[in-house]
């Protein structure tokens, strides 16, 4: 096995570029994933992986899957490439899979679905948060609109704990998203303040998409007006302020306290 | 009014040492607030202002309560002093006011009292954003029990966005809350996964604390055994983890429901 030594490695400054670039995520068609528990929910979700580094005083022993290449670093190289400063010892480079809204279908058909669409938010940290949730609350799928950040962003992936993998999460525009929602019959609940009913108040027993906007100005006129419903979060404090992801945390946890935990 | 231009000044040795010791917050009875929406939360919930740093070229024209004393600082102390590395330019040591459990039963006596009780938790970080979730919710008063970190920590009075100041909040060891409670018949439910039922089967109309865990070891038995009722949230995803703030968010709400956006 090949073993790198130096942080100057070619393939050091490779996998680098790609925790810290966008773009470079987009040509490469690749992302990184940092951790053992991580890299087991993308290889449980079926994600192909690339590359591992692997630093072996720090891990022990891994068991990969055949066809993935295996790179030994040394500790101070291993410092260097570990993004989260944790000391797990393995890195991974893994292949983007682009979700499409019509890969969404086939998820769970039997199911009602119940979809989180964010529109243009800011933070990866946020999003991040947010597919956490919607891990737990068992959304059919998070859909992001009008992206300001790529789903591989390494603070997206380091807050969703792994939700990236476990939560089908598709980026798509606005207007793509509304008509497969309008076609497949989804009701389309904005959480905005005008014109709103308590989200309580509100029906989500049905095909439901919870959408919601940007954390500086909220949802676009486009969105306001596919909805179906507007709903809001009754604010009964003096800050009039909820962080986006608990948010979005309430709304989907009413959805599942309607549908009786399922 | 003096003018401060040099780091080294005794002043801002003693105000970064407020923001970064809790030891020193503790023996001083100060602590710090940075930024003018901030102070403004601080000043309207009646906090004594004791020294207030501002930088005229950042800040604009600011009115202050008399008696406190204003410093002039540069914008190269300012950079200094700024926690936030924000350009607000007006930061202020401020007295700690300590609140007790008895003090809670004055405040808004008519309303039937809803408590967040957290048990030890460990960042600040996580503290600071239920305070914000509680603003929204109304909630009567946050109960920090057994607290790991100090309530004036620069950490949660940021991801608070100022609800430290806007939400009563008790530090207490969880004896002493435990039997306020019982002796105020306030009903407890303790979130945890063993023995319990979904928090959306559970009365929250009446006077109730929901109480809440660490994050690494959730809640102790002593809590445990003081419930009148044990409630989950359904876990219905693969990661079986929801941040502490976001599930303290989501059992707040379902209060506010319960009661009607009251």
């Amino acid at each position: 096995m090949e073993k790198i030594e130096s942080t100057k490695n070619a393939k050091v400054k490779l996998l680098m570029e790609l925790q810290q670039k966008s773009a470079e995520r987009r040509r490469r068609g690749l992302f990184v994933v940092e951790g053992r528990r991580e890299l087991e929910h993308c290889l449980e979700a079926g994600y192909e992986v690339d590359t591992v580094f692997v630093c072996p005083s720090l891990c022990g022993e891994v068991e990969l899957p055949q066809g993935c290449r295996m790179v030994e670093v040394t500790e101070q190289v291993y410092a260097h490439i570990a993004y989260r400063g944790t000391t797990e010892g393995i890195v991974a480079e893994v292949r983007v899979r682009q979700l499409t809204l019509e890969n969404l279908l086939s998820l769970a058909p039997s199911d009602v679905p119940l979809y989180v669409v964010l529109e243009s938010v800011e933070k990866p940290g946020n999003l991040g948060a947010v597919l956490r949730s919607a891990d737990a609350a068992g959304v059919t799928a998070v859909i992001v609109c009008d992206p300001l950040t790529d789903l591989y962003n390494p603070n997206l992936i380091r807050s969703s704990i792994g939700a990236i993998f476990t939560v089908p999460t598709v980026a798509c525009s606005s207007e793509e998203c509304i008509a497969f929602l309008k076609q497949h019959k989804v009701q389309i609940l904005t959480a905005q303040l005008q014109d709103s009913l308590p989200y309580y108040d509100t029906p989500m027993t049905e095909a439901t998409a919870i959408v919601m906007g940007t954390e500086s100005t909220g949802l676009s006129n486009q969105w306001r007006q596919a909805a179906d419903r507007h709903i809001r979060i009754p604010m009964l404090g003096r800050l009039d302020s909820l962080n986006v992801s608990v948010s979005a945390a309430i709304l989907m946890f009413e959805a599942v306290r309607q549908r009786g935990g399922k």
